[in-house]
């Protein structure tokens, strides 16, 4: 075995379940990012936790309102998830130029994105500092998966 | 979209890097668990983090060494994998029964699964409470991948 940097191992320890993470800023504005550093961290109650990088728009957002919602992706998403990860919710309307639509979560403040093939209702518990990245940890007060949509995922592959 | 519940939600929020963590017991001896719940938590340094369940044996050994070698298994170790999975540590020397080979690892006493296609060297650094897990988030020593077995999973694909 060779000795490799993370550039290297982040490339090589896949797959990853590429995942939307949907805050609202603190005028109640929605955004987006990508992220595939998030695990499930719990069964019972049901948990899970997202790693995000410190710098950016993001913490800001979820160190506001303390609530996320995490939506995974589905076909035809494909576009808007790598805008969603390409740019700054600062100073761009992701849910605008990405054509995403947001709809009213049951729990928390930020909406789901319709279309999503599940999505999680977060209350962040925790946050744990670790290098250039926070991760939040979270309860997921609701869950939902569109089945419809999972067999068109399962179908493809 | 339906309201589901936490089975469900694992099933469906895939794919995962399904590894193997590499922990000793207070007298040394190796063992070795599957986990999907993992993540990358920073680039710079470089970490990750386990959930790990709270019952079993994984912690009592993780809690007394503070490290662990994550170790991404290569085709041909699926068995191995699968028995590492099922079976507790405290009864069963996993690393005989699964037929793996222990290679000394450089900078931490848990050893490496020889074949791995990739293997992350691990010094724990923080844990969290998290309902019925453990976080372990942890600084990542030294990392190794194996790219001739890459480019057989690959060429796989």
């Amino acid at each position: 075995m060779k000795e490799i940097d993370m550039k290297t191992a982040m490339e090589l320890s896949g797959p990853y379940s590429m995942a939307l993470v949907v805050m609202v800023d603190k005028n109640g504005k929605p955004n987006a990012r990508a992220v595939t550093w998030w695990t499930f961290t719990s069964y019972q109650p049901p948990m899970l936790a997202i790693a995000i990088v410190k710098t950016g728009y993001s913490p800001e957002c979820l160190e506001e309102s303390k609530e996320f919602v995490l939506c995974l992706p589905s076909r035809g998403q494909e576009k808007a998830t790598w805008l969603c990860g390409s740019k700054s919710g600062r100073d761009t309307d992701k849910f605008q130029e990405a054509g995403l639509t947001a709809i009213p979560s049951k729990v928390v403040r930020p909406p789901i994105i319709e279309g999503s093939t599940a999505a999680y209702e977060c209350k962040i518990v925790q946050q744990l500092d670790c290098g250039d990245c926070t991760l939040y940890n979270a309860e997921i007060a609701a869950m939902y998966a569109d089945f419809d949509r999972l067999e068109h995922i399962m179908s493809m592959i």
